[in-house]
């Protein structure tokens, strides 16, 4: 008898083909849970999994990471959430997959930095088809059901819309972001790219006292969510094609013209960096919350770019439960376009149309693409 | 047959006797240990669950909660140390009890108020004493083994002497109180208390940069040890009776007599605080790290002792394990005095001598009494 | 011949009356300007010099320190404002007397406390009458006409009608008061008091990032204002009169019942303070931005309020020209109703009327009083 | 009658020659002064300036900007230094040119960027030779007497003896350096450089908590000094000539082989930005405090450099008066051995071969040049 039957969409190889394939899931463990899953945020990562840049990624594997659903089964002891709500199947969670840290070593709690936790809970999530066939799992929400062990993650429940709970995790990376260089009230800042990554960054900006919000980016639909996020300018990178012209649109937003406080990058190529640098004023600072692949090299001028600049360049990789609390938070004071940030909900068997998008081609159906997120077990409100 | 009989100094009730009992000690469970002790310091709030300040605390109670020892018995997976360093029965460890926080929720991570965790490990631990006799365990290191549990615990592997490294709780509190109140490098630093808690203080401002440290304490040999650890000058309370006197000299000692830059409150008196603002300078910060315990209301007017001041005024209770793994690096560096802190070794039938010296007497055998150790095992080195 | 006749409102000892006098200015010095004031705002230190609690303070006295106006005569060499950009006789600027403190020294750079800078210009301006009565100047703001000595001020131009511009040291005070006690993007964050200092903390704390907002304080007209302003919970004192039912909805406003992340006490009132403390979750910060004199003692437990609390208690008293500078940012961007914070302008005939309703009437033509602003040329647009 | 005669040596041009000139100085204007000259600290600078690096410097100039020397002369009003202490003709101090920035503006005080202050004392000063030749100033320290103007240098009061003193300035460099990459207790520091720079940047490691402090560095006498303050390993880059090797030494040297907290860059090369980078534990900060003039282009990964690392990268140029103040205060504890620091003392018609040594040979007089000092009225004790 299967209580839990699942499909899901795998991954078989780099540069592989997704296909959709059944699941039959254990009961949950003592201090796990199962969620029917209703929407899984399509990430960059997901993509460079899917092009090899991961080195020694195992496959096949089911991805997606950034999950919003309902609690469907609940392990042995688990009847509150990990703020000490209770919660009770049927109630709706955000899960975030904590690959396991201890949260309690040197690592974690000294360096903040678990990606260096030596007490990971050892190996990898795997679940098996009902043929038997071995599936590794980064995420695993790109199926119907999610199956989370103890130890592993977190999650908190949530009245929020799906739509707009999906948005947690970019919202917790430019949370992560800004915490990196801080924005003081009044500050300007200049934001670099306007997709999933940007966007939820220009409410993080106007929510940290930024006075002044430049978004460097396109195209048009997307400038116009930024502006509903509070954006004042937005210099649309179709139309004013030259580097040298948009350093000098910021410089001129900004008092005197010395150009803005804090940049954040968040388009994933080399070369807007030092584009981004261009616009510091002395003694500001840049953070990179995009780039989380290699995307080649820049000139770079310890002097110049460091030095004469007083600059303070900054870069993250990867939020923390810290985040992803604060995220909700901002998510549930509401406020901004979240829902819009979503472009496209796709159905499982559509998970390679996504990665496409994601590698350049940023549009399906004819139409821009934003946030994808895939639903698994149909669309949502 | 019995493998792990342990024997242990049990509090029977408030302002109860001590007694010797006999524990028969299951083996570790997966990711637990069993430690060979070899010091318990004994702490204020041994003293606080003596006298009932602790409320509803259950009896008969284990106490004991700094602790250095030998491994004695490794659980299932239990391979390597919380910093990732392999170990193996025979190696020295100090063990902290982390109350089974969870350090993955809001509280743990955004808070950084792990005393919230509503996911604590449920109940709270007990043994059985070979005549089955229940026994509630806080801390549990007044007894020659320390079993611990999984998830309850962090653990670090040491080559230091055993009397150094009982220090380090102690010493955790320092760091975590700077932490609170910064030091600048060039500051004037000022510590009100000389024991226990003061000492390390002491060694911690001169290791963060503090130009100028003046302690305010005595007797005449905890005084001389403060000079070992960098005090610039020393104000013995016994010689300088009236505050107002302390105030004046204190001043006298920063630059054009403005007042000290930071202070530290490590006497447990809550007058002294009064006295603590007064030597603060305009905009300074005073940080009370003792005080664990209710002593008493003082007069204090926003105006004159926040507003007019400037000042900044900060409590800690308790500290985490950022604090700890800092303080063994701390300690493992050397270069002050810790093993000279420790001023007893006492075997467990002596555990009550020790919580009355903390109650006030402050002497044993004769002896003024900084910290006192529990060598449930025989005195170390 | 008369370049520069002024006529002023002089309050001739402490609790004594106002009388307006005539002034013959000088031309100004090198570095200094004449501002024909467009509004003085009226401040509780004004108040307290009236009643004396200024220790010293010498009379007679021309007092209004946050002014604004129009540029009526630019002595040698002042060609711009204190951020460069270029000015002349009709702009309209912000001014601030900065006490003549060197910006230079330990106390200024390295303390961060202006008030002890050993280098200040000598003595204090006075202004004489045209029948040659030596005048005090603290601030001269109500008075037609503002001469300001070089090294004294910081003068800043600005677009902002009168109304919103004699916001600017209020607002600075706020933000003054976030630096010390910041919030975090996510906080909850309570302001006692609803007055001139509690209103524009409403705005800061909305600007910097706070997602949950309770304002104690009254009257209804004051509370809805704050509800402009971001409040999203107000306390009417006049219909919760007991503290302890405020503390449990304060509580009950915040996640898990747990506290306040950030408590600003804006109500110069002692006993707020230990109700301001109660608020506060564990680990959480208070600052005290009102009671700028002496409103007396509480009872305060270093244990209770400090430690166990694991609190951080903050006091600022005055701002700096960078509050200043920020300030005017955040007024120039708006967003918020600075103007209908001031509820009344009133000549300088009858100065004496604000006075006493800044001593606790706070009410004028029958109307309830938030800011106060003298008008000396008449009302402003 | 000539009051004030001064030699000093003047550079004709870029690349030019030096030579002595004759000056007569006017007496000290109020709130001027005029100090004989002990020393003056020889800059990166200096040889910058010499080679034309600094655009449109305008010749012929007096170098020297690193002063201490004896009131010689008091201009009207000068009865404090900086600080608030009485001063007389006599007293050694420390002088420090500040380019006549306002300290009140929205750069001083806001940014913390004096550079962009657009309130500086207007022109550059000039001081005319007997023969009636004007002659630009950029700090004059390279003659018998130096003539400050008023708001435009800052002076401290000193008992030190005057080659320690003459430190003030790279000591006041470091402490910056670290304000921008500030240590934590029990932090791992690596100091790119072990001249002029990196020496007292060892010493401010030191004294801010470093727990082991690694130089790579050279030649052997330098690193001696090293050692002396406070360095736990040194690595000379002639033995380990191989990048890659000194990584991994580096990196052995700390806690699991992460890499350093804090790297701090002292060499003026910029290819060691790439290694430093390298030494690097994810999360940890490198900040460059030397590179203060173009030492060409490196290749830089955003992902690798930044993101991957998680890194956070700072450049500083220049110091204030807040760092200036707090060097005074580390000098005057002593401790460590500046006067070693200063290898040589020249007399003001060698200036041109500390000119040489600065450029790269850092030989004089067949010994390893570090802290080159002019001593334009002969040899201090």
């Amino acid at each position: 008898m299967t209580l839990y039957l699942s499909r899901g969409s795998v991954l078989e190889a780099v540069n592989g083909s997704f296909s959709i394939k059944e699941f039959d899931l254990p009961a949950p463990d003592p201090g796990g849970v199962i969620v029917r899953q209703e929407l899984a945020g399509m990430c960059g990562t997901d993509y460079h999994v899917f092009r090899g840049h991961w080195p020694n990624h195992p496959f096949p594997v089911l991805l997606g990471h950034e999950n919003v659903g309902i609690l469907h089964a609940l392990g042995e002891g688990m009847t509150t959430d990990f703020a000490g709500r209770p919660v009770k199947v049927g109630d709706r969670v955000v899960t975030i997959a904590t690959g396991g840290v201890c949260g309690q070593c040197y690592a974690c709690v000294v360096l903040n930095q678990p990606g260096l936790c030596p007490n990971r809970a050892p190996g990898r999530a795997t679940l098996d088809t009902v043929t038997g066939q071995g599936v590794h799992v980064f995420g695993g929400g790109y199926a119907e059901l999610l199956r989370l062990q103890p130890n592993r993650y977190v999650m908190f429940k949530t009245d929020l819309d799906p739509a707009t709970a999906v948005m947690l995790e970019p919202l917790s990376n430019s949370i992560h972001g800004f915490e990196r260089s801080p924005v003081r009230i009044g500050d300007t800042v200049v934001i670099q790219g306007s997709g999933g990554i940007g966007l939820p960054t220009v409410a993080v900006a106007k929510l940290s006292g930024a006075l002044r919000i430049i978004v460097v980016g396109g195209p048009k639909g997307r400038l116009d969510l930024c502006r509903e996020c509070g954006a004042d300018v937005c210099i649309d990178i179709e139309e004013v094609r030259s580097p040298e012209e948009r350093i000098r649109i910021v410089r001129e937003q900004t008092p005197q013209g010395i150009g803005a406080d804090v940049i954040v990058g968040a388009t994933g190529i080399a070369q807007t960096v030092t584009e981004g640098i261009a616009y510091l004023r002395p003694g500001g600072a840049l953070c990179e919350i995009g780039n989380a692949t290699d995307s080649g090299e820049i000139p770079f001028s310890p002097y110049r770019d460091l030095v004469s600049k007083r600059a303070l360049l900054a870069g993250i990789a990867g939020t923390g439960v810290k985040h992803y609390a604060l995220a909700l938070r901002v998510l549930e004071k509401g406020g901004f376009p979240y829902q819009a940030m979503v472009s496209h909900q796709i159905p499982i068997d559509r998970v390679a149309e996504g990665i496409n998008a994601l590698g350049g081609g940023y549009r399906i159906d004819g139409r821009d693409a934003i946030k994808i997120a895939v639903a698994p077990n149909g669309p949502t409100g």
